[in-house]
């Protein structure tokens, strides 16, 4: 059994760097996209070598993005954040709400009774900000204005996905939404973010110089995943995501005294476990209910396409709509495509009261493959075009 | 579900480090100790706040024992290792014929039929050796004579574990011993064991130049980490320890060109892995089966000690006859003395096939537990009290 993980682990692992080798080097695309590919081949969907359900390896991945945000945390600046704040909030504001009308009109106007079509449209709203966040880090393009929006408005987009979630538990059960529910859990994750960072900067500097004085072996990196993983571990009792969490952490040891001390052993564990978080994001994904050849494939492919186009244009408008001067809005919006688990969450939801069926929820599979693959070519060829201007490279911090 | 193990990972190394500081600092011993200790404390025995049973949590401790015998292996040589290679083997022989002597006689007379004191001799053969690779780590002496012959002995003794296996196995099913399945079992292992080493030497430069000419990130130490895992995971297709698998990879990865390169990325990753195997360790010790208070568990004890005390002298009886001139023969001795899962597994078998009792399955936990708890503080002893004179220090390599 155990050994069994080795060797999956192995394997996921040669999938990764083969997959990232291969995009990187010939087709000019960042490695992301090659974990992700090779997670396909090797998943539930093609040989199967690496079951997408396989709990260890899925708990590995679990861990592998919360490293990858904690990373993203460590190189980030809060009071860089902050000065974004307004443009992130925009961002998160309008990539929920277009996609959310488009995704109710394109389902009402493809024959979705009302109840369907709003399960639709909130399957729609949610950012999943690992993949875009792994792009830039590929691209080396996380210091710029445009990535702080970005994860700026995937924190703001997590807190208005929690409230989404609340109003739609709400509406699959009782069929009425709780005002009160989505007030209590907006505030308990608003709470939770701004105390974990008060506290985080008055505690850490203490648990540091311990950890700094310890004997024992890498005490002060191992200090450093501790507080990562925990404060991780505390987002998801205040319902967020544990990535939030471990962002909000990285912020905080950002400005830690003992940083340099432990960032690049940090990225040596990360480099582990981050691989194994998108080839396993690829292995999750069963494309059989995505079969062209069948006739129930083709509708759900047709279906999936139409809402592709309303989820990728609505989050692409709302980061275009950004106020700001030589702000690149395209790479903004563009970094907002990615779908995960929360879409699939919401319409699993639908799926279980019985408010959507099995084939919208298959097309709703299929947004998530899809934005998932076209976010790193798509960001990649905006980098590629817009870099040989660079007009306000300069303005990066 | 997963943000419990980020939970759990967090109490686990939070119990490592603390344990581990607190063995080192105050207790003065070597920082194991306090990892089992704490990781009892956590486990199942006590808080139950970390369950040893946990899959995912199980995985990660065999991917930590995996590391770090690979870490031993990268700090050994193989040349040193065949040159004490008569020395191993004659530890591992007489550390395997006289536990087995010993328990089988000692069973006996505590009035077990001749099957049982077979099983009971059976499994106090098989040496344990991530606690005493860890020791010697955690007191700076692998590269001494005497951690070459521990480890040189414990690969020896894994196979020498693995034909007790073979014949137990025919004596639990049929009451016989068959010679054939025995000798193939046998063959296979070693026939492994020199392959791996041999094709090692071969393929590692081809594959290590290649991941050297990569432009991913980290593509040196993955494909380190990749060897190491994917050989353990092929050992325990030949029925081998996956750690005598990464040991072999480890001593084949210790010649390669390149390795100052991945050695200490390893290392960092090895630092977050390796105290999971040792807290974990402690975390599934159930120790209601030894509890004192009831007339079971004083009768569990008496047979535990007067086994743990034929355990214990007959490992150390095997080290001191080593021949060998100018031999700490003593550190030797008691670096044998852990007995791990191959025991449990030895009288689990005879369990099954009601051979054995479960109270003499409870007295086999307890030799497993005593020789886990007295193996650090016995070696820090002895290395305590031989240091002042150290006469073959410079004899090391």
């Amino acid at each position: 059994m155990s050994e069994l993980v080795l060797l999956q682990l192995a394997i996921v692992l040669a999938a990764a760097k083969i997959g990232g080798e291969i995009c990187d080097r010939w087709l000019k695309q960042p490695a992301v996209l090659g974990e992700l590919v090779c997670g396909v081949l090797v998943g539930t969907s093609v040989l199967n070598w690496v079951p997408g359900a396989d709990p260890t390896l899925g708990a590995m991945a679990e861990i592998g993005a919360v490293l990858l945000l904690f990373e993203v945390g460590l190189e980030s600046d809060l009071g860089d954040l902050c000065r974004v704040g307004g443009a992130a909030l925009w961002v998160a504001l309008a990539g929920v709400a277009l996609p959310f009308a488009g995704g109710y009109v394109a389902a009402s106007a493809l024959g979705c009774p009302t109840m369907q079509a709003v399960f639709v449209g909130a399957a729609l709203t949610a950012t999943s900000v690992g993949i875009t966040a792994r792009v830039f880090s590929d691209l080396r393009t996380l210091h710029t204005r445009e990535a702080k929006i970005v994860l700026g408005a995937a924190v703001a987009d997590d807190v208005i996905g929690l409230v989404i979630l609340a109003a739609l538990s709400g509406l699959a059960a009782t069929k009425a939404v709780s005002a009160y529910g989505v007030l209590r859990v907006t505030f308990v994750a608003v709470a939770f973010l701004v105390g974990a960072i008060v506290v985080g900067f008055r505690a850490t500097p203490f648990i540091l110089h311990w950890a700094n004085r310890m004997r024992t072996r890498a005490a002060l990196s191992s200090a450093a995943i501790i507080l990562c993983l925990a404060v991780s571990a505390l987002a998801s009792v205040a319902h967020l995501a544990p990535i939030v969490g471990a962002f909000a952490a990285g912020l905080v040891l950002a400005k830690a005294e003992h940083r340099v001390r432990f960032e690049s052993k940090i990225r040596n564990v990360a480099d582990v476990f981050v691989p194994v978080f998108f080839v396993m994001m690829g292995a999750r994904m069963d494309l059989s209910a995505l079969n062209p050849a069948t006739a129930a494939g083709r509708h759900v492919l047709l279906v999936g396409i139409v809402l592709l186009v309303v989820a990728v244009v609505g989050k692409v408008l709302g980061g275009l709509t950004v106020p700001g001067r030589g702000l690149r809005r395209l790479t903004v919006g563009l970094g907002m495509i990615p779908r995960g688990e929360v879409g699939l969450i919401f319409a699993g939801m639908g799926l279980k009261a019985a408010v959507i069926p099995p084939s919208l929820y298959a097309a709703i599979l299929f947004i998530v493959v899809g934005t998932t693959f076209l976010t790193p070519p798509l960001l990649k060829l905006c980098a590629s075009a817009v870099r040989p201007i660079a007009i306000e490279e300069p303005q990066a911090a």
